[in-house]
């Protein structure tokens, strides 16, 4: 009989996420049922998305429930299967949860994994899974940038962004990054070749992304919202597109943050403003994976991923990740 | 040598307009030059967005000047014409300002109106004109109503809304009007057959909201913004779209006002918002306004116009325009 440890949800964050909030605790997994896999998690995928999923609400998801495993992307390989559709050994990728093994009952919710190259098992979650697609969808699909448009990415060196400004500079336009720290900037400039970038820790932000944009702003793919996303509405040319991907700025008030004090700008610049989700768009992911595949092989894509080893780091760097210290894809190694 | 009075704007208006924002004046026309025009005023648009116009920042369209005539839409006869273009005793269509006669340097600016029935003549600026225009542009291309679907208009009784509401019921959508008072909302359920209405002056208007909206809401034709707003948002179905039209709730403060409070939900239920100005479709009027006189003639369309008599009505009418207190297109006669 397996065992399995297990992060779950002891409370309902309240702003700030606290160690506090989880709990860890330790489960006998139930036996095998026909069409059931029992599978052990490899990968685990930190997404800023997942603070959303904590709060009492139903978005788009039903929040997580107290006591239950905190949800979360991830690869896992099959242990045991009674399901005709995988077999042991296989890597699958799917929402895993913070638990090291676990009873899978339905097989239609994992998707194979060709383990050709163990060493690109986590690209999977990053450039090659959700992030990629949420780059592609947003970028290729809402902006589409043409040359030599101004686009603006904020957050442009987190897992997202860093896909979503190649992706831009791909297609032709100039491309101005927002990211937090000298050492982010450099790397946008000089590894991803950036055309600007505005470093939102500076004092002088505000005046950075004015001189970056000197034509203005003809699409934006906000990550971030706040004070940052006014700045660049402000900046916004008539008919501007703004691929609305995330507003990691407001998941840890305890109150909802304003909208952005220039939201009658969207009306008289006549923007086009477009939310979106990437699990809208799995369905397609196959192509789309194949599509950023062969950037990658044209040298147009570069994966920026950064591992922690070890199970139980999962609450510290998911609490930490909202200081956006780190760079691209945020993957915790479990297996 | 012709005379004309004007009405000027003598100071920037702080907050909701003042009587002392403006100064009558009385000028001396100079003598026509090849190529000119000189008219007559008619019958003056008011409009909500002429708020903007009036404030030091250029948007879609400069600033009026401090001295310069108030910038109205509006028609006028040719009174003596150097143009080729159009000869005396015509009927013409444009920015004529808040002033009695006066000389037209470019007649390319001018739409002939075939005055066919002098009485229909202030439908040219309402139903059949540039409000027409808008409601048409936002309620059929931005939202796009489907049968069944439940479509919600803000300011429903109002120039555009009364326009927008009655495109929307012709589609076979389920409309549902947001007005202020018993009066307009009973306009909407009998006289323009609404499925539902709110009256935002009630205190229970936002139970009023959910009521109506048992379904949620497919798309949203928001002519108001502020809490109204707001309170819409919070009810849109996932999918959903916002023609973002006007925002006349805050046209009036001195500092911007904030941005919705459920601005995330922009993203959470994909919302696509699309803010949108008539003058960028006017090279379509004529199209869009003979769509408009079919559903007329076919009775899917109805006129509602307040008229109020006198050049001198001007700045009062204008500024307690923003009581909303008349019903459909608001305009003066002057003629």
């Amino acid at each position: 009989m397996y065992q399995s440890r297990r992060i779950v949800l002891a409370q309902r964050p309240q702003g700030r996420i606290k160690l506090d909030d989880f709990a860890h605790d330790h489960v006998a997994l139930p036996p095998l049922q026909p069409g059931e896999m029992l599978l052990q998690t490899l990968w685990i995928s930190i997404d800023p998305a997942m603070r959303g999923w904590l709060d009492n609400r139903h978005t788009y998801l039903p929040p997580v429930a107290i006591g239950d495993p905190v949800r979360a992307l991830g690869l896992a390989r099959v242990l045991e299967s009674k399901s005709p559709s995988f077999t042991p050994g296989q890597v699958v990728r799917g929402f895993v949860g913070w638990q090291e093994r676990f009873v899978s009952t339905d097989s239609s919710a994992w998707d194979l994994v060709e383990e050709s190259d163990a060493a690109a098992l986590p690209t999977r979650l990053g450039v090659l899974g959700m992030t990629g697609l949420t780059a592609w969808v947003g970028m290729k699909e809402i902006v589409d940038p043409r040359p030599g448009e101004t686009i603006v990415v904020s957050a442009a060196a987190g897992a997202v962004g860093s896909v979503a400004v190649q992706i831009a500079k791909a297609a032709g336009a100039r491309v101005v990054g927002i990211a937090g720290g000298a050492e982010k900037c450099q790397l946008l400039i000089e590894t991803l070749g950036l055309d600007a970038v505005v470093d939102h820790r500076s004092a002088d932000w505000r005046e950075q992304l004015i001189q970056a944009t000197p034509a203005g702003v003809d699409a934006n793919f906000e990550n971030v919202g706040g004070l940052i996303m006014e700045a660049v509405i402000d900046r916004l040319n008539d008919h501007a597109r703004l691929a609305l991907c995330g507003l990691i700025d407001g998941y840890n008030l305890k109150t909802r943050p304003p909208g952005p004090s220039n939201f009658g700008l969207l009306l008289t610049k006549r923007v086009k403003l477009q939310g979106f989700i990437v699990f809208d768009h799995f369905g397609r992911a196959k192509e789309i994976e194949r599509s950023l595949s062969t950037m990658m092989a044209a040298g147009d894509l570069q994966a920026f991923d950064t591992i922690v080893e070890g199970f139980d780091t999962l609450p510290e760097v998911f609490a930490s990740s909202f200081e956006s210290r780190h760079v691209g894809k945020l993957l915790v190694h479990v297996g």
